[in-house]
């Protein structure tokens, strides 16, 4: 990637992100809010941090249909809402058990179990009264869809189920492995640009175009997350490197080793880049996206 | 209440609950649904029986607006996933920690707590994903607004944190104690009659009296239970009796002792009895129902 498409990129990011962050103020209850413990936490576990990668591919998505205003930003935050839960719950101690996310106390440490357990519950929810609050009837009716299916049994909680179930066992299976890779991490990536359409009224076939993206972007990023987990050192990473090793945890790069994962993460890539193509419009964000995941990996 | 009219609502109650019991094996996915063990989880828990009260006061409600089909059937199961999954976490260790459930392993003894915490979340996510799937867009979106709000942080789940502060202190105040009977219990049960009746295309005075008669069924409901713990015995009750006194619990009986909180039960039943005298249509059954719970509590 040239270095100015690099820097628009980064720049472009940031963007976005700062409008993420405003929505979440404007669209998360106040921490005042009674019972002011549970609202404490909620806004805890968002103000966290991390990449808002799911909420900037939905305001980054709608803005490639044409949206100029801030209307996608209810459905940002909703999505942000849902995968934030989605970490309450999966380091609670009957989970993964981790003290720590992103470098402060994960919310069963710093307030307790029940507190973590509720603020989860009450995220999730929230994401799907924002969705009936901020859209006329009939995209409010698509969005709730889109969220509930990929937050859903089948997808994102099965995803985890599956996770746990593997982990308790010596190996995934590489079938194992793909369900857990293709519903934990790429439905939300996937739900998160197809609600970026959805709102920037996107045609049924850019819908299909946006998903088939949204999925094997998916699958390239968490490829990449188990690359960089076996080769990176803790400093480049930002969180402890290793960790899957150690955990005795299936990752691609156990079943398949560190080449054919880069081979398999760069077809995928490759992949979700000619799907972006399909698309109209200027999608040199996202395309610079892909890029930059891409070029984490080697 | 004459015998033949309690015999009347008796079968009409339990013609309403044969409604429910199919909805749920038709709206909520098969067993056999991958991840196998969390669909089972969740099927465990929504097979558990109970009183079926949220989903058949959809039922009635819808009825009593004109509703002669099933329409009114897929939110009748929501709002019975949202009720269970409420009822799964607060079973948890770090929540109420109960071993038993209706008389059967709560769903973490039966499964354990990582596949108990799951199953709830993907029940509470499958409410939405009906409420979008089975309703036209503006009545959809009306139904998750009001399920959304009814469950949410400053409702339901606020009325289970505010519930679980008070169990920690020696005492909750009587303003506490309201808080928690008007969110943990009351807003799903207005949900249920207020959902019905946007089903059944109830306009906006009848919504607003709909919510008011939700708002007094379900304190007159609650203040109802606290007595039956308090006076009933283990086997009238069909349950634990002074399960609350021995756990420490505030209660309305506790608070104000059994002879007030009979004139309060009274007063709410009188109250709903009324908001309900304003409704067109026959309404005898939520009459009826409203009647047999005052009985109950004598």
């Amino acid at each position: 990637m040239p270095p100015s498409l690099k820097m628009d990129f980064a720049t472009e990011f940031k963007r976005h992100v700062a409008r993420v962050e405003r929505g979440l103020d404007q669209f998360v209850p106040p921490a005042t809010t009674r019972p002011v413990r549970l609202h404490t936490a909620m806004r805890y576990s968002l103000e966290a941090g991390g990449k808002r990668l799911r909420p900037v591919l939905v305001l980054a998505t709608a803005e490639l249909f044409g949206i100029k205003d801030e209307s996608a930003l209810p459905a940002a935050v909703a999505i942000e809402c849902v995968h934030t839960y989605s970490l309450i719950h999966d380091d609670l101690p009957c989970m993964d058990n981790d003290d720590l996310r992103r470098g402060r106390p994960t919310v069963h440490k710093q307030f307790d179990e029940a507190t973590a357990l509720l603020a989860g519950d009450a995220l999730l929810t929230h994401a799907f009264a924002l969705l009936s609050e901020n859209y006329a009837s009939e995209l409010s009716r698509a969005l709730t869809q889109e969220l509930a299916d990929a937050a859903g049994s089948r997808r994102l909680i099965g995803g985890q189920m599956e996770d746990l179930l593997a982990e308790k066992k010596a190996d995934a299976t590489p079938d194992e492995l793909e369900f857990i890779h293709l519903n934990k991490t790429a439905a939300m990536i996937e739900a998160a640009l197809v609600m970026g359409g959805l709102i920037g009224g996107a045609n049924e076939d850019a819908i299909n175009t946006l998903r088939r993206a949204g999925r094997h972007l998916g699958l390239a990023f968490q490829i990449i997350d188990d690359i960089l987990d076996a080769t990176a050192d803790t400093a480049t990473l930002g969180k402890t490197a290793g960790k899957d090793a150690k955990a005795g945890k299936t990752t691609f790069v156990k079943l398949h080793g560190v080449e054919a994962s880069r081979r398999f993460a760069g077809e995928h890539s490759t992949a979700a880049r000619a799907a972006l193509d399909e698309l109209p419009g200027d999608h040199s964000f996202h395309a610079a996206l892909v890029a930059t995941m891409a070029v984490r990996s080697t």
